[in-house]
């Protein structure tokens, strides 16, 4: 049993969503393993890990939206909002979505389906530099 | 330590909930591991997993009832409809709950605690084959 | 390859958050693991996992605002009552965040953003004694 670990870096341009499905493929191949677990762990409070249709763009969209509505960039609804009034939303965003998710390898490949695609969702408005962890363990 | 996979099937007919703690557990048991960890996935970006109580089946009725509030399968809300009005929310709800689970292997037993049952939460109206991937690691 | 697994008890007070980050460091540098991952699973459906930011309690305060409008108190909005009015918004509430987080081992530290802390998101309003299993693979 073999272990691997590494770190996606990933720039952000403000909310929205950002696939990096190829160089998670392209690591986990680089890797060899023909059976496993892949994990992977966001380092940040506001910003998650999804997996969504990435067939659609209008998909994206329409979480945005609903994001949006749910969680109001409203400053009179929040007692922190020392940040701007993207923070706290950005927080409660990041609570109902994800902050880690595992992806079994199945015979050399990553078991997601047709249409799944991995995406970090950034809820922050200005530019940031985000990491997530990368840990990998089979044979 | 071992690995061991397999696919779930779950067929599906309507929103709802579809627990399959039994045939995750039979499936645990035949791989005789006494300490390990069962990872399972979903393939699919409009059908979740969840733990929730599995004694009083009015707590299925009340979360299907507040995701129907909350996530409405109104088209005039979503671009997204291409493939009927229950098509978008599912999304949502998928990224509102969880596309992957993971739960300890303790003893040769599943940790689950006594009220928690497994559940593919199914957000589509029209039948669907399902599946999910399970993943165990232990010896 | 080796395993180690513990229960973290954690008695709680009422609604909100109950950081136990300190423990899981101790427990996982007892363990003197380099590189692997650990898996804490919360044995209830009225109690969940959650990874918020640990500078700001204002944080918490909001978090613990929201969920309480978007999931309200209001026993006419649910069938499932019986354990009082608090009781299946818990469900709900567990249900929008999660059941079981994994995080990676990096060179023998928790992967955990400078942020980051792991709190129990207590849901019920009595005191309740809470099980968390951890699970730690590595070497």
């Amino acid at each position: 049993m073999k272990q691997r670990q590494t770190i996606f870096d990933i720039d952000t341009r403000g909310q929205g969503f950002y696939e990096f499905s190829r160089e998670i493929r392209r690591w986990c191949a680089d890797q060899k393993l023909y059976c496993g677990l892949l994990t992977l762990f966001i380092r940040h409070t506001s910003a998650s890990l999804i997996i969504q249709e990435n067939a659609d763009p209008d998909v994206q969209y329409d979480l945005n939206r609903f994001f949006g509505k749910l969680v109001p960039e409203n400053p009179e609804l929040y007692r922190h909002r020392c940040e701007g009034p993207d923070d706290m939303p950005a927080h409660i965003r990041s609570v109902l979505t994800s902050v880690q998710l595992s992806v079994p390898v199945v015979q050399g490949e990553l078991a997601l389906g047709i249409w799944q695609g991995v995406y970090l969702f950034e809820h922050r408005t200005a530019p940031q530099s985000r990491q997530v962890v990368g840990h990998l363990i089979g044979e």
